[in-house]
């Protein structure tokens, strides 16, 4: 593809946080370039950031021979599990659907559509699942005597949060996810101890309180909220609306992916794979760029349907050729 | 595979550290069994750590249909360049082929091989070559704006330890490379450092010196030892035969690699890979082990000629199936 003069024809369908990383990153790729951005929105509202001419989402099917390959940018409560299925009979698509007991089920309705009409689709893509799926499912091929620990964080959980502001009283919040170092040494070490998601993560939490409000008894209720606290060391503090802008307005995130395995007699292997993230949208952006390069090479191949990270040949990723890859990097 | 009764049947050739941990591994995969070993030596002069039959190697030809991948156990210096592209001709092959600088020229001679009699031959697995290229494929191909590290050790090296054993004086020696944290770390904080090799490890030497020798010309020679040694802060203790023997006759090693990237205006993002491992071959077997189911795979489906890890699908490194994967592991 490097040798190619000619670039691969993205689009963006949904200009939230992620589509906007991926309208700000994919400038960065000699191969790509972005051709539109479609929106449910009435196209003249949007702002968007680039050029780059931006479409309803009606007028999506006039443009099934502009674009290679359409990045589907919408959520995955609602937004991916109806829009993909219909896209993916035009286009060939990768997304970022990320409800992971939901992945099987998504995965054959995207199939269908894409398998029948000659598309091929890249489900489930970014860092988790995605990259994080990756280090299990290769740790766990190479070492099968051994278990995988998946810890998230520090970063902002978005539902956490949601959760949070929902509480009468409560302005306005952050939560953030922060991994228990204790217990990563623990798997470090190559102990195997059994872990609940409680015991490896702690949840802090920044509240803007509105005036009137009992900040003991807003502190008393998140902690006991069930299934998103109750489980948890959660951590409350109080802050003002101007330091909850000032201090916690960027959206970090990251987390580990440790596997503790064992070979002969006794000899413990440990893997580790970690992401520090200034910006999450913009690493997830990154991904799915990538991974609409590759999506676009297998459509080339004839490797239609569903897809997902673990089907694609890593070379595939890379805008090097296999040759530049085996010389440069190998 | 994981629904086949059938197990796919691989054979070690060579029988050094790498061929026993292989013989030691194999039995973890429910899909493979292992049905040979092949040496150069008089077979009944080998003691093998299983009932597997040894045979010569001018025997192989005889065993080309009961043997679905060969695993090629010898050195990459003269055994791999010249067993390989002969023993491809008649056998699914992988291999360790660790010289980083031969492997463009390694690749065509093994592809010619392999390609034109169907078979499929994965060359350079283990973890460097091997799961450290990937994860600077993998890296590079998401954050193209960035830098990669990457650091070995803590761990012996083989090829230092012989260079001080042949110093006058010298009885027995072991090198450690050990990684420099205060280097790691800026790579950490994101501040993409230029580093040499010098810069990024240091060498500790433990060495046991003949009883008439002169320590200081020892030390001193080590130290100015071109290539090997002059660039590096090199560190010289003297030691004990009983010693060595008990404090340092395992074969631990590890790495480190670690990608610094940015995105957007200035957001960091660290990704970060580490090894630690108490058996160095152990692990190395474990990875072309996984390897060989690979590579079997890719045959069965028609992929023949020269591959490397970038052209193989994760999923097929494991034993699980498709199905399994996406809904347990992604």
């Amino acid at each position: 593809m490097s040798k190619s003069k000619s670039k691969s024809k993205i689009a963006i369908c949904g200009y939230g946080n992620l589509g906007k990383g991926i309208e700000k990153e994919i400038c960065k790729s000699k191969d790509m370039e972005l051709v539109g951005i479609f929106t449910r929105r009435e196209p003249s509202s949007l702002k968007v950031n680039s050029s780059t001419p931006v479409i309803s989402i009606n007028e999506i099917d006039a443009w099934k021979d502009k674009v290679d390959v359409m990045i589907m940018c919408g959520g995955s409560a609602t937004d991916l599990p109806e829009q993909v299925p219909a896209v993916a009979k035009e286009f060939n698509t990768v997304d970022s659907f990320d409800t992971h007991a939901k992945i099987p089920e998504y995965f054959e309705k995207v199939n269908e559509s894409a398998k029948s009409n000659n598309k091929t689709s890249v489900i489930s893509g970014g860092w988790d699942p995605g990259m994080f799926s990756l280090m299990r499912l290769y740790a766990n091929s190479i070492l099968s005597n051994g278990s995988t620990y998946t810890f998230w964080g520090k970063g902002v959980s978005q539902g956490h949060s949601d959760a949070i502001r929902r509480i009468k009283g409560v302005k306005n919040a952050i939560q953030y996810t922060i991994p228990i170092e204790e217990a990563m040494n623990k798997v470090r070490n190559g102990e195997k101890p059994n872990l609940s998601t409680g015991e490896k993560h702690l949840r802090e939490c920044f509240v803007v309180a509105e005036e009137w409000a009992d900040k003991n008894s807003i502190e008393n209720e998140i902690k006991t909220m069930p299934n998103y606290f109750i489980d948890y060391n959660t951590e409350v503090h109080f802050i003002s609306e101007e330091e909850l802008k000032k201090n916690h307005s960027t959206m970090p995130h990251g987390g580990f992916v440790i596997h503790s395995g064992e070979t002969g007699d006794g000899n413990k292997q440990i893997i580790e794979y970690s992401l520090k993230l200034d910006s999450n949208p913009e690493f997830t952006a990154s991904v799915l760029i990538a991974l609409a390069r590759a999506t676009y090479r297998m459509n080339q191949k004839g490797e239609y349907g569903a897809k997902t990270i673990f089907d694609i040949p890593p070379a595939y990723l890379s805008e090097k050729s296999a040759e530049e890859l085996r010389k440069e990097i190998l």
